[in-house]
């Protein structure tokens, strides 16, 4: 997508030094827009594991192009244990991330099929390739989906602009290309339906604020921020038509492990009859658990993402403030799973979906 | 309550100085504890409007001081127009709250009944102390009731710690003294029964993380600070066993105004079955609505609240920082309405009532 009109990718390899693979570093936006080398899988798990990139698709593939750099500089006389390493630090990065091990057991299955090391070196770079480029075309197409949900909320309204919420940044930041959430509101807003996006800025780590809004300012959508707490006011009142989330990981009958606060949001357009659709790649789908409240494991963060918040002081320089006592004591949860029934539907690359297992596994017959 | 080990109030006369009256300006709460002192109204409203205090009931006690003020410095040729000035005025600074109207009513009532200058001054102090010792009356024993509901989930418990989740700050900070969704708790701990307070950090203004951690935090009370986001969550797995919140504005059949974001708690609270009541003076009844979702208008306050966090920076400076792109579109409403259908009962200090009309009136019987 857009940023200063040129069209961006979020992760790519460098096309003169194959060591090397680019991001944007996510900490610095909305204030700086900073891109940033990586040339070992240590640094590709720092990078996760502090958020210089993050979201679904983006740490799959973040984690590809991980093991591509682990492959490059692996030892050949212990090729085999220098990648189940690397396997292993990645995966450890993020708990929750369920793309995180489908792009690294991907990598592992690759290359354990080819025998050389240049052979295995090849491969491993050209599945991270593959896995950021099918993130990428996924995310079109569940846009073109999710497009025909907006159309039909327009069409009700007369053509009368569609108000669309959405929580933390399922945007093109947090894949490849084109997002989760944001893709179907692209999609509908390049064919001229006319949209607008409410904002949650989501804490604590202010996904909305520092990431969806500078994306959607980039693109040129309408869109306000938020706080957190205000949505069920806003779809008490009749101002939300559609709410758009992402998952991190999506159980068979179709519970949702989203950025926390999701639930909340569900909760809310059930209790106001507003549709609650959830956007997402099928590489997010844990096809080996049903609960998402008892099988899901959810991540723990630092407290100082409650108590400090990172930012822009009014002499331009990125400062970190307090905002609570010294030592309060916190806990910082980082995702919350919202159960199928407070879920309209589920937009896939494959199609739209109710959230129950039978319906799912309608569009996913190889799963049953 | 206590301060450094020191009992305090949030608002006091002078007693050195007639024409003073001291607040803290919890603007700067909780990196320093900072006393204003009050000489005029402009000076009362301004500390109303910018939120030097907030709170219902401190709201309401400051106005009354505030009259007090004014009918110290109003001229005898034109008293009863500087007064009504002084009046409209002070109501206009937070047209949500309704103890602003109340205490500015019951003064101009007051004062009306005195005929003599000297008279109508000494009226004006003692009522603005009367309304100020009522408020820290009715806190304390709204406590005294509510305590019994802690008491009764710690006896179920067996004596196990009561988790109690609230919004913002309905602390003694919002009041003169003890605070309306904290007197119970203050209450309960005093008679020895284990209480934790899992304290929303509420956005965008940080009650809870500035407000409500440091009183609890100078009163000893076990607490923990959590995302707005994140009370569904502990909700669903168990972690919360009551809800306890204030209100700006209560109607007859018990629909609650408070603070954004406690229309998502109620619902999280109702979804897991977790009692959520809303704790307040009788003064935050307004006895002339019903329907608080189409009868209550919604303060809307500026957007610097949602771009803009003010805290302490590394170097112990109160520092202003962006968390947005420039020029982020935003909207602030400050509080939402709870329908009386989401809530478990309220406390006042007349005791405990369901929420609805019926019950209410049992306990308010001169409001059939």
């Amino acid at each position: 997508m857009r940023v200063a009109d040129t069209p961006h990718r979020t992760i790519w390899p460098s096309p003169t030094e194959p060591a090397v693979v680019k991001i944007i570093d996510q900490r610095h936006l909305p204030h700086r827009f900073v891109i940033e080398e990586l040339r070992t899988v240590t640094e590709v798990c720092t990078a996760i594991r502090e958020m210089h990139v993050r979201g679904a698709g983006l740490i799959g593939a973040t984690a590809g192009f991980g093991m591509h750099l682990a492959a490059l500089s692996a030892p050949e006389h212990d090729f085999a244990g220098f990648l189940r390493k690397a396997a292993e630090d990645l995966i450890r990065t993020r708990p929750t991330a369920s793309n995180l091990a489908w792009a690294v057991n991907r990598q592992l299955d690759a290359i354990g099929q080819e025998t050389t090391l240049a052979a295995k070196r090849a491969r491993a770079f050209a599945v991270a390739c593959e896995i950021a480029d099918e993130d990428a075309e996924f995310c079109r197409r569940l846009g073109e989906h999710g497009k025909e949900i907006i159309a039909e909320i327009s069409r009700k309204k007369k053509g009368g602009v569609v108000h669309i919420l959405t929580h933390c940044n399922a945007g093109w930041l947090a894949f490849v290309d084109y997002g989760s959430a944001t893709a179907p509101i692209y999609a509908a807003h390049r064919e001229g339906i006319k949209v607008h996006v409410w904002v949650d800025e989501t804490r604590p780590w202010l996904q909305g604020a520092k990431l969806t809004a500078w994306e959607l300012k980039e693109e040129g959508i309408p869109h306000t921020l938020i706080a957190d707490n205000t949505g069920g006011h806003l779809m008490q009142h009749g101002m939300v038509d559609l709410v758009i989330v992402g998952t991190d990981r999506t159980t068979r009958r179709g519970d949702v492990a989203n950025k926390i606060g999701t639930y909340l949001k569900a909760l809310a357009a059930h209790d106001n009859g507003i549709p609650f659709y959830v956007a997402l790649p099928s590489s997010t789908f844990d096809w080996t658990i049903r609960d998402g409240l008892t099988e899901i494991a959810i991540e723990e963060r630092s407290g100082e993402e409650i108590t400090h918040i990172r930012g822009l002081s009014e002499t331009a320089e990125m400062t970190t403030i307090a905002i609570a006592p010294p030592d309060t004591p916190t806990l910082n949860y980082g995702f919350d799973v919202t159960p199928a029934r407070l879920i309209t539907g589920l937009i896939s690359e494959r199609g739209i979906m109710a959230a129950n297992e039978e319906d799912i596994l309608r569009l996913y017959p190889e799963q049953r």
